[in-house]
């Protein structure tokens, strides 16, 4: 491997230059492996990454944070996008594939009429969230799960900065956020619908319910079902947010799995494999209150973005991509278990199938951590705590990851042994959230 | 001109699947010519629009509503864009083009240290507000003009529905925009420095300032400079919106014309030609706050937005693209007021040259418009009430289009005179707002 680190020198430039270094917390290069991460990349194909230097590494960690559902430069989608580039992706005219994916979108979801698109999945959430409080006349909000960078969502933290904890980003500071909307966003649980339906008898005025219909736990037995009796009950509008986990286990919403049907399904990442695209499907008799608010946005009107969504749609379903991605996601989950065993590590992996996390159990886990994306950086490997498993992951990608994977859980078992680990580690340790990022 | 109607069946269609029809105000159909207007295109290509019939247009209107200033599928954009695509338009690194564009936006405005990207002009003001109310610890905004459909400024019109009148568009119904935001954006009209230092007289937590350094109107003498001293005086942060005049008028911002600085301007449409592509640049000391808040997305990540633009504001200074736009600009609105002269007819004809507006000072002024769009669009041109003028505009191409306005100014004249425009026109006549929107 060369060893010019060129991608350090942009990122540290990069990081005077845009807040951060990078648009998106999961791909600045402290969250994975502080001066030492390739942080760019030149060239992406299938799951292999090439950084500025010329090295190539094989993805199994964020494949794009969810969205390159069918692995990178997909040759369908990359066509079907070239296709209307020389068509022209915008014009004074609207361009004709919005249509066809509304209706391919609604005929996925049989409970569905209507459909809206943006270019991003938090504005997507903030879309669905307008259109659900014009609809139920009410204000406030009960929420679970991250749903992004908006107002609507970080007022949660808006009375006190610990209202978020348990909701996947603790810590988030609501800097900016109108302090008017103090009170408009009220968490609960997962799989907690007691605590959903304490909001409701202590609110009045909960018009609106947004949670992710999964994301690591599996839906306890009725609880998907409550919420939606609850929110038939208050005339509370149901979002379900698929933005990371739709099209992952079928062909549309999660909640088809499950079937229990929402208002509002909110789609993002995976419906467009990596190109700017987000959808917001829901009922007719919501959806119309699009039509009495203001919602409006001309970047919202060009080509690519619906033509990649119809090329990805199409793919998902013509190789039946989600069984596959199960298949060989098991195969990952499993594989873990065997190795944490073998090395007697204390290490939880969690699922579905197609996004695989895991967590080193111990006071020390985040140094394990670092020194984890540190060896598999060296063996060529993207690696961290979260695997998302594409069409372009393979059974035998896997059992060759799983080798490598072996060493180095041999190499962490000898170096907590022998309280090595600080020693071992070249660099800083990796930023763990938002708070510690500076 | 072949007459299937392809376009206005799909658009039938359309409004049963998408709420409106179209993402954009703009682009529905009755916003131009209800019952006749293609709607959709096929193919676009320098100022030619092809319909999904295989009709051509002429585009002497919004082209792509100012998105495409270079003219529709430029080939150096579109190449540079297909190259991306080729090695992969997202990964878990990042891009380095986004890099390269950052630096050279700051380079652009040389008080200007730091950069955000997002996907779409909305999204970007979102941001740029969220920094804004974070820097100055205040949450209400004084804006002047039309900044998108986000909550924060449509909260302008919670407290009563008539606020926005006056500012682009009157009658925007706020539903679904939480209550608890009323009275934090705060109207003045532009060029009425008196009503900007009365809302700071009688707020006292006014820390944002939103305007467009220019619309249609010059700014008065000291206007923007008055503009930047309150914001001064009053330590609020001054935003410049060029989401639709940046890059019209010089190679950047239209505020480098006045030589008056902003804290933060936000760019889109026409920095990417059509790409779907927004940008925040400001100064250091305001765009740290973006660290001390939560802001992030993924598809603001992907590859095709920075490429694009790079590409573009590169061939806008090759080609000294803002003086092109001006000399045809200035022969279309000469023209205009020329063939005005010539058939009598009482025309308002506003710039800048390179986003020109007409407006027929009738009591039937949008019967009239209606008439015009359908007598232009029988002669091959998509033309309404408001002409972006692009790269792609010749001063041939516009002698042209003079020639038949010429002579449907003449019917117009003859229509007038005869009272008979209702029976010549072959349709309804064109919604002129969203509150006419059905």
């Amino acid at each position: 491997m060369k060893k010019k680190f060129t991608g350090q020198k942009l990122w540290k430039k990069a990081k005077k230059l845009i807040p951060g270094g990078s648009q998106l917390l999961s791909k600045r290069a402290e969250m994975f492996l502080p001066e030492f991460w390739p942080a760019y990349f030149d060239k992406a194909k299938g799951i292999s990454v090439w950084d500025l230097d010329g090295n190539r590494y094989t993805d199994m960690s964020h494949m794009g944070i969810g969205a390159c559902i069918l692995g990178y430069s997909d040759p369908d989608v990359d066509k079907a996008v070239k296709n209307a580039v020389d068509k022209g992706v915008a014009s004074t005219l609207n361009c004709p594939e919005e249509v066809e994916l509304a209706e391919l979108l609604c005929k996925l979801h049989p409970w569905a009429d209507m459909v809206k698109f943006t270019r991003s999945g938090g504005e997507a959430l903030s879309v669905a969230v307008r259109i659900a409080r014009a609809a139920s006349g009410k204000d406030k909000i009960a929420f679970c799960g991250y749903h992004g960078w908006s107002d609507w969502y970080l007022a949660a933290n808006l009375s006190s900065e610990s209202h978020l904890d348990g909701h996947l980003l603790p810590g988030l500071e609501p800097l900016g956020v109108p302090r008017g909307l103090l009170g408009t966003a009220i968490p609960f649980h997962y799989n907690n619908i007691d605590e959903l339906e304490e909001i409701f008898k202590e609110n009045k005025d909960v018009g609106v319910i947004v949670l992710e219909p999964i994301r690591h736990d599996e839906p306890k037995k009725g609880f998907l079902e409550n919420v939606r009796l609850i929110a038939k009950k208050n005339k509370a509008v149901l979002i379900f947010d698929e933005v990371t986990v739709g099209f992952r286990l079928t062909q549309g919403g999660s909640h088809l799995l499950y079937k229990v049907d929402p208002d509002i399904a909110v789609f993002g990442k995976a419906i467009s494999n990596g190109y700017a695209m987000a959808a917001i499907v829901g009922k007719k008799q919501i959806m119309d209150f699009a039509q009495r608010t203001f919602i409006s946005s001309t970047a919202w009107t060009e080509r690519i973005g619906p033509t990649a969504a119809l090329a990805t749609i199409g793919k998902l379903k013509k190789y039946m991509v989600q069984e596959h991605i199960k298949k060989v996601g098991n195969k990952l989950i499993i594989g873990y278990r065997k190795l944490a065993i073998r090395h007697s590590l204390n290490l939880e992996v969690e699922g579905p199938s197609s996004m695989i996390s895991i967590n080193f159990k111990y006071p020390k886990g985040n140094l394990i951590k670092t020194f984890f994306v540190q060896q598999m950086l060296k063996r060529g490997y993207l690696s961290g705590t979260s695997t998302y498993i594409t069409y372009a992951h393979s059974e035998k990608s896997v059992r060759d990851y799983l080798q490598n994977v072996d060493s180095v859980f041999c190499q962490i078992k000898e170096a907590l042994d022998s309280n090595s680990l600080e020693r071992n580690l070249e660099g800083p340790q990796a930023h763990t959230g938002f708070a510690r990022l500076t």
